[in-house]
């Protein structure tokens, strides 16, 4: 494999450079400089006999909807593709209790939105009457509560994005690849911007009696799901949200209020939340007992582990959107998402050779604690050739993803949960993609 | 008024501080110091013998939907009042080409979600297939091209939240208040995280030549809607988006493609975009002659203006929203949303007396630049208390919301656009809200 990327990297640093560039003079030197030709030859344009190109579009010779149509939007009919899709793998033979995971092969930025957000339940989404919603808070504090939602929503207001992310994500991969899709091994993840209120600030006016160690969140959906948290990340960032992308949580995410502990597993952020309790012991639900355990190689298993670890993937090529349409010479943007339960996004290396070799992507756009973050580097695509991509992210709680056999020979592989070893995506010499495990 | 207000705000404060707060024995002693006194009495609270708490709600004591259902995401049944909601205004008689605005009072966070995004067109929300799809660049540029979807997608990405404001947002107030509404008052705009390329790494790739000016885009709607940027915008940050919130834009958006000048008058932002030309002078659009230009009392037009200033307003109460629920003493967050196209919001003040006296309010969550920012301020209410919040932003451009007054002095009551004289609730004292306006 070509160590030598880097060194081509020109366009990723030119679009640094423009990007500073406010003065005309100054761009036309650097246009210049760049000599018209990071983009390949004119191949790759639509053929000037195209008549798509000069011919008058249907859709512009009568009247669009009018405003009065769609009240509530939805997309393009075109994007039918654009949806999530389900297993059963975590509930066989019951679609109620299942999962549907994200197309995180079409996402753009780090908002996933709603209708597109990854959903699993253990009794099927609950559709709660907002008007009969209560949430209860007692057990070790001064004075307990039981809050309508208006009540709930008075609390003072903060918003945060954050990914939520199934710690059973990339969990069927344990032995190898099993699906040949980024959506399906690695979409049991979705990010939003959550609107809320800290429980800390709750906790401020009901008195946490000092003896609380542990707190129970449970929901009022026909799974009654229940988990427990260590009072340390409750004081942290555990949120009580009820908005999400800025509207109201949608049914599967928990409407109309769900916890949110960033960063930690999904399951953990219990949806249809309707009581909250504290201890000085923690409590053994059924889910996190029966599940959410990492059996080891010992025999025995990890009961309390809550913090997904840093992880990441190439997003762009995939399986789903190969490069089979590239040309000779065209650069191309390899695109990803990285993120870390733990913190926040300190770097991204990438290799071609399946992790033999790793050059340095380049973070973009917002760069948050306990978010989704992008990466990309640019490459200059050399028709027939085969890549192995494969992505390793670092975190500021100083981790970075482990190998495959570094991880499986701690963890075995009898666990479904907290896979983070690294990914690897097969390019082949006609541009698809597969999914693939280098075992190093 | 009471302009002491700034020495009550602990619990504002408070947040901030427990924001830092990672140790348990820190916020023991934070909570006591406190005095669990934050939130009024019991009153507050849903009431003991209230049914609600402690029967088994109906939704668990079924099987919920399962994942196979929805597979593109819809709001709870219970939120179908919050849409977007239409008006003639700018297209009398024809609600094909006038607008449908955003339920801001609901919004939540810098985000709105893509169902609830206002809508304004000129001629109907067109359905662009995006395999007919083509995008012409040519004029004034070394390498004229046209583009596929496709061919326009594997330029290198770059993802900003960002939001788009119609220059008539608030326009129906020069004479007074029209709307007792925040929604029909305000929500002429809405934000969201666009992914698509800057207009300067295509522009890097064709050579622009030096004599270039000015650049047309123009629809490929039934309007053919075209309006004119300087080269300097282009340059800096125009873009053009394809995602929109992590999914492709939206068939109101522009679907699959739109132009993107942050902080740029929305109309300025064409959508079904088809065309980019560059030449040395302006042009002169039916829309951009038409309409968009402002009448001053002297009798002449501005024509080229195209930032929407800095402004804000009062989000929460609302006219929508009031206050009718609160106890006395009560601890309740005034909340709203400062804006600017020129640059960052840098702070925002509140009113409680229509603009005589004001205190600081606190900016909150992400503060990005040409973006909605979110600012609050704690107030505890008083059962009967009469107030006339008014909020008044600034940016990093230097400039201030004017009061109408001194808008008006300048600009007179006979334009639609631009208005950013500070915005004024009235709360009564039996806490409903109303829209007024104060002349100072």
């Amino acid at each position: 494999m070509d160590n030598k990327q880097s060194n081509q990297d020109l366009f990723s640093d030119s679009i640094e450079e423009e990007s500073k560039i406010s003065d005309r003079r100054e761009f036309f030197r650097k246009t210049a400089a760049l000599g018209v030709t990071a983009l390949a030859g004119t191949s790759l344009f639509a053929s000037q006999d195209d008549p798509a190109i000069m011919h008058h579009a249907p859709w512009g010779q009568k009247w669009g909807d009018p405003v009065t149509k769609n009240l509530y939007g939805m997309p393009s009919a075109y994007e039918h593709n654009v949806v999530r899709r389900y297993t059963q793998l975590l509930a066989s033979g019951n679609y109620r209790a299942s999962i549907a995971v994200t197309p995180i092969q079409e996402s753009t930025g780090i908002i996933t939105p709603n209708g597109l957000f990854f959903s699993r339940s253990h009794g099927g989404t609950a559709h709660v009457d907002p008007k009969e919603f209560r949430l209860m808070i007692h057990g070790l504090v001064e004075k307990p509560i039981v809050l309508t939602l208006e009540q709930l929503k008075r609390y003072p207001k903060v918003t945060r994005t954050h990914f939520i992310e199934c710690p059973a994500n990339g969990g069927q991969e344990w032995r190898g690849p099993q699906f040949n899709s980024l959506q399906f091994a690695k979409g049991f993840m979705s990010s939003a911007e959550w609107t809320g209120v800290y429980i800390k600030t709750i906790l401020a006016d009901l008195g946490l009696k000092p003896e609380a160690k542990w707190m129970l969140s449970e929901g009022s959906d026909n799974s009654e799901m229940g988990r427990t948290v260590p009072i340390d990340k409750v004081l942290d960032d555990a949120m009580i949200v009820w908005g999400q992308n800025g509207e109201a949580l949608r049914p599967e995410q928990g409407y109309p209020a769900r916890l949110l502990l960033p960063g930690w597993e999904g399951n953990l952020c219990v949806k249809w939340l309707k009581r909250i309790e504290f201890a000085a012991e923690p409590w053994y639900c059924k889910e996190e007992t029966s599940k959410y355990t990492a059996l080891k190689p010992s025999g025995k298993a990890i009961q309390h582990f809550y913090a997904n670890e840093v992880n990441s993937t190439v997003v762009s090529p995939s399986p789903e959107i190969p490069w089979t349409d590239l040309q000779d010479g065209q650069r191309v943007e390899i695109e990803g998402l990285a993120w870390s339960g733990m913190g926040t996004i300190t770097g991204v290396d990438l290799s071609f050779d399946g992790g033999k070799n790793y050059v340095e992507a380049k973070l973009k756009g917002l760069v948050l604690p306990k978010s989704w973050t992008r990466w990309s580097y640019m490459h200059t695509y050399k028709k027939g050739e085969v890549l192995l991509l494969t992505s390793r992210a670092m975190d500021d709680a100083g981790y970075i993803q482990p190998t495959v056999d570094e991880e499986t020979s701690v963890m075995g592989v009898e666990s479904v949960y907290h896979r983070n070893g690294v990914e690897t995506w097969e390019v082949t010499a006609t541009g698809e993609v597969n999914h693939v495990q280098i075992r190093s």
